[in-house]
């Protein structure tokens, strides 16, 4: 592993992500919508979940010897991070976390209006849907149908939306550990998990292959979140890209106002092995990738 | 024709729409967010997009002879009802048409917050995606892939969503007919025109079926919007259920306001008949419900 160059892959893969999404999010969507949409998912942003799609992918069909196989995984790496983008959109507006600042630049409704950012976010998770089901094309309708199942299911209310709705009920409440890893279990960690299974899904992995990405997406998951609890104490704002400090400003429960510093790191740290465990498990042959992402979400400073 | 009991028949559908929507909108979802979208889902509206969808797939199939036909109509008619839902939750928040009443009821955001109504609209919006794929299901994923790429595409910036914009942006401006007939052609247009066409996908209906479906589907969803803002005149709070005379207070262009009321009347008229004319074109023999359904549409009080 020590000689795999995740920046270099990374690099690669980015490339091919930030093409995608360059052509199929619309230039011509009426009045301003397609800006606003654009604005928000544009140059910016980690693209994390694009990258386990296709690290997983990867994992589970080194060759990619199907035609198809390498456009359903930019789809759903491209899908993805629109339903991201999307999530980012509106819990930024007013009535969310009234953040003004977003990957360095100002938020969608400080630049389009809340109404533009409200339609633009709704917008942005339809077009993922629309990426994963494109008319004409080769790849199975088991494997879109796979793909817009999982998106959903990791999205929705016992996913992403569940988590978030948690999130917005806690605010100023004392939540335990285990309430606080269950609300970022589905708050983030869902969609984490779901891009893993979904680059396994788009490579029709096996079962037991499947479940073992699974796992390691809901570690990593996990880990990820409670990395973000981190650096939002440690880290500051130009670095961040995006206000630090809003969550103890906001009184919100973290893993770091629950642990304290020390243990929060630990947790992460063990959370990381985990996902390199489930690995181990996977009967996978081809995980460099994988592994360097979960060493990359313990050891990121932004 | 008139021997035909479109009522007797809706209430027969309707049972069913709600039966299935009880079913599948959330008891469970975490805070109180599946309360909210059961909120804004049951218990309420015409439903003419569930029973678009099944009035077409009962012309397209009237023997209903395969197995999972019924359960995939039912799905894409919760489905489509699902997005109709999130759009109204998005539609009467403050930052858009600020609306206090729908239904009857106090709106969405009213009862449950912004932040709530936010976050309920969005976590519809998933679930009819999840409902259309679902997990161990004898629906074939051809059937599941397309409707869920007719539905991303009907809701998304091409259709619904980017009607939406051109109207936000038409607040206060002067449209010609054109761009009106445009902007509802996606605004309202689209969903009813997806509706209709999500029948004939659930029925694996032919090609050229499908397409005099999405004739009809296209004149009927116009005529529907030019109804509307007849009714928006016309009729009164009690009846409408929402508040009457928005669109004249908030300076939007209408149907009534660029042509006149009685001009804005024969124009409806026009479009049911080209409703009309496409099923007589569409080469289905049991078309009598479809045939009221466009009947309604032009004579409904609400």
């Amino acid at each position: 592993m020590s000689s795999f160059d995740l920046h270099a892959w990374t690099a690669e893969q980015l490339q091919l992500v930030e093409q995608a999404l360059e052509k199929w999010v619309p230039l011509d969507a009426p009045a301003d919508l397609g800006q606003a949409m654009r604005y928000a998912v544009l140059d910016g942003g980690k693209r994390l979940r694009p990258l386990l799609v296709l690290a997983s992918l990867q994992a589970c069909a080194p060759q990619r010897n199907v035609a198809w196989m390498h456009e359903a995984g930019l789809r759903a790496a491209c899908a993805i991070e629109l339903i991201h983008a999307y999530s980012l959109v509106h819990d930024d507006m007013p009535c969310m976390d009234n953040d003004v600042l977003r990957r360095g630049k100002p938020t969608v409704h400080v630049k389009y209006g809340e109404a533009g950012a409200l339609l633009a976010g709704d917008a942005l998770q339809t077009l993922a849907f629309e990426l994963l089901t494109p008319p004409d094309s080769e790849i199975p309708f088991q494997v879109q149908a796979g793909l817009c199942s999982l998106l959903a299911r990791g999205a929705g209310h016992a996913g992403m939306a569940g988590g978030q709705a948690i999130d917005l009920a806690s605010v100023g409440t004392q939540l335990t550990l285990e309430q606080l890893r269950r609300m970022h279990l589905c708050k983030t960690g869902a969609l984490l998990e779901t891009s893993v299974v979904m680059g396994a899904v788009a490579a029709q992995a096996s079962a037991q292959t499947t479940q073992a990405l699974l796992s390691y997406g809901q570690a990593l998951g996990v880990a990820f979140q409670v990395v973000d609890d981190i650096l939002d104490v440690t880290a500051d704002t130009a670095v961040l890209g995006k206000t630090a400090g809003k969550d103890a400003d906001n009184h919100k429960p973290t893993y770091v106002s629950l642990l304290g510093l020390q243990a929060a790191q630990q947790e992460a740290t063990r959370l990381a092995a985990q996902a390199q465990q489930a690995l181990a498990h996977s009967g996978l042959t081809d995980t460099q990738v994988l592994q360097s992402l979960a060493n990359w979400v313990l050891e990121r400073k932004h």
